[in-house]
């Protein structure tokens, strides 16, 4: 078995947004860290609030039949994330096929890189079928790094 | 960016250990299927019983000052699992460094292939310092597909 | 304010089901323990059991337009689960009204007695509207404790 | 059994402190809602975040060997959560005894009741002994409604 090979930058200012995150209890294990499962909620988190920011809310597109699947996740755990910490997770998209995008994130907390993701995603509607990505998805996940 | 590249077999008969878990509601979301950040835990808990069949339980891992940390995890969601669907989560080890191995996971419901995924472990210890596998391990990843 | 002043049996013989279930590593938090939040997908699932082993399982209630919804839950934590524990969850309906119900819970760890709790349910449509139990259920819930 | 029966008011102007908690994708489940087990988070969340709006972090407390156990939660859901609804969580301590207080709570959407809610929790030593409350908590928890 090969380990997934994601690239992602650790560089912050590859990023095109960031949303900030605070640590809570819940979502820590008896190691004393955060466990690697709650992860991905941080990320769905901050890609709602990126829709949002760009003036895309991901209700107005479920609203236009419209959902957007996740057929991928990957995360590297580098630093741990710890109870109470104030996270800023960035990301940018890039493009992937017609139907799908990808999406690629940095954790940081304090300016210490702490974790990189990835997921891939398609555009689905109500039926779970593939359909084409918006207009203005394709154009940003296409300009993406 | 590219997409995560792990590779795992979609063919059960490539997995050593087989560990079944039923679906709660409240892994469910409201596509009606289960949250993608729901299949970690899943992934967990086979590994868990995995250990505990092999005659080396997490628990005296731990007690012998040796934990698994996550460094990495991948998952590809191929089919949807839904509420009270009873998945058999497939595992195989396979060999990392010496400090570190990997597993790669089938995730089948009534035979039907609904996901594929990689976690990628170091042994640390109590600090959280990186140490040698204990043998037994080394020889089962190193004896892994 | 006062104390929630559920009643729950602390003798397992009150009960009139009992299904086990394992702790998952992605349960306990850093206190070490099993996070208090935790809890309620464990009754859940004992729940979905209980419907399943008394011929009514929770897919054919939803097949015939009624979901059960929570009204209420409560829980005392009394003794400390921990990873890897095999609790037993034993569970009692009673009765409530017209539309809803109510089940009793104790939890225990090798007879050694660590939560009770109660959730209050209401039958409902697809429309979220309260609806009578249907018959088996209000049966059971009178015969409760 | 007798329903729970904590008393906590309706009246937002009943509690002395609120946070907004923005509901994730994660947290909702196949009926569309929020799933019932993810409240528990959203409390202490809040509770959390009293602490440190009155200068009395979390970490501080256990980094002077007190910790906060919780003893008993109860929620009564009046109202769906629904995601990416804003809620705002008001909350409010009271008295308990010279080991323990109690949290009430409101969860509000727009001014809408949604959700009540109690906690009761004691402070613990490090080995999970009931310690006497710090003055300054004994004094908040008395002054409560």
């Amino acid at each position: 078995m090969s380990r997934s090979s994601f690239a992602a930058s650790l560089d912050a200012s590859d990023y095109v947004f960031s949303h900030d995150v605070r640590v809570r209890f819940a979502e820590t294990d008896a190691m004393g860290i955060v466990h690697h499962g709650a992860y991905l909620p941080y990320l769905e988190e901050a890609r709602v609030e990126y829709l949002r920011a760009i003036g895309h809310p991901y209700q107005s597109l479920h609203a236009g039949g419209i959902d957007i699947a996740v057929l991928e996740s990957a995360v590297r755990y580098l630093q741990p994330l710890r109870f109470d910490d104030l996270m800023t997770v960035h990301l940018a998209p890039s493009a992937g096929t017609r139907t799908t995008f990808e999406i690629s994130y940095l954790i940081t907390v304090d300016d210490r890189v702490c974790s990189t993701a990835m997921t891939a995603h398609a555009c689905v509607n109500s039926r779970g079928r593939p359909v084409r990505l918006p207009a203005w998805l394709a154009t940003l996940a296409a300009a993406g790094p």
